[in-house]
């Protein structure tokens, strides 16, 4: 890590963190990024899945995406993931506030050209989202992955961000009938609903009910 | 709306949507933002809560944040919505995919400088986050209201895109024995935690049983 004024804490320094383990922890705990780059000076934010090994995310999609045909040039890109754990309601409006953790990443991508690689990555990313899974699907055929661009962006810098805890009010607004607390949010899963055209006495496997388990746990 | 290529929905263009309606339905059930601007040639991807009024979005927060200093400029931003609803499960690892809601917003803000007009756009994201909060609490206060700027951002030019529905795999895989599906995922609201120094006989106002309510509907 690197850091410059791009991951400079401008405000609250005590809500920001440069510590890698923070930042892994909140890459790890969510699968959906926000991609910005720029064309000229107009930005461009694109949500998009993602997986992690190391300081490397992988991100992929079709070979005719924008997004990923701009990246592949290794121009200047931020990846931000955000996880949403409350909203906060104070006494006062000005207090008001958001729990949440996230996690900014600066770097560029390169394209994955090799197919061995690129299946290699495109488990990265399936193992990210639900672990398990890779192995009881059809893998990639040399179709697909020739119209499948992988990229491999690495990490040159990031920070972290986080909010927890309950409303902090000014002193004197303690003392007014306002109700205040934290409304705790947080992605569920529902229970899996099979395709209609499933074979015969298929299961639904561990693995998907794990990754619901994973979503619906305290 | 302008349509230019920035909007372009260079794939799957039966998932892409320019039409108005389409964004503001997604802009009005969020309530988390991911704003991009460039600094130079480097992209920056921050999240933000926001409000919305017509073609116009609010974003506020510290006068010293980076963030808003940079858009007050004018210079062009780029403001993304994303809802998760769900991930699909093929039979290939290749039709993998996300069900999600996504608007992409191009344009540019100004600074709102006028106090009365500074608190009625805080009273629109409020209104925006918390229904009926916002006559509930104390209101901003000049040194306030001094410290937290806002924004407004006219949207220019906007696209809409969205998967749902079950996976879609290729015809000779249905008669693979793998099982299929969609696991349906979705922002939830616990039950709100009140604050331990609340006033006694404080009770949990209606604004915030509704916002409750709204994410624990089905």
């Amino acid at each position: 890590m690197n850091p410059s004024t791009r991951t400079e804490l401008r405000r609250l320094p005590q809500r920001g963190s440069r510590e890698w383990r923070t930042i892994i922890r909140i890459l790890d705990a969510g699968f959906l990024a926000h991609v910005g780059f720029c064309i000229d000076t107009q930005p461009f934010v694109i949500p998009t899945l993602y997986g992690r090994n190391g300081d490397k995310l992988y991100l992929h999609g079709s070979a005719a995406s924008r997004m990923l045909r701009e990246l592949e040039h290794g121009i200047a890109a931020c990846v931000t993931v955000t996880l949403v754990d409350g909203l906060v309601a104070a006494r006062s409006a000005f207090h008001h506030s958001m729990n949440y953790r996230s996690a900014v990443a600066f770097g560029t991508a390169r394209k994955i050209a090799d197919p061995g690689q690129k299946v290699e990555c495109l488990r990265v990313i399936s193992e990210h989202l639900i672990a398990g899974r890779w192995t009881g699907v059809r893998e990639p055929s040399k179709q697909e992955l020739d119209a499948t661009t992988v990229l491999e962006f690495t990490i040159q810098e990031a920070s972290a961000k986080a909010r927890m805890g309950p409303p902090v009010d000014d002193e004197h607004d303690y003392e007014l009938p306002v109700w205040a607390g934290v409304i705790p949010l947080e992605m569920r899963a529902k229970p899996p609903v099979p395709d209609e055209k499933l074979m015969e006495r298929v299961v639904l496997p561990e693995c998907i009910r794990r990754f619901a388990a994973r979503f619906s746990a305290e």
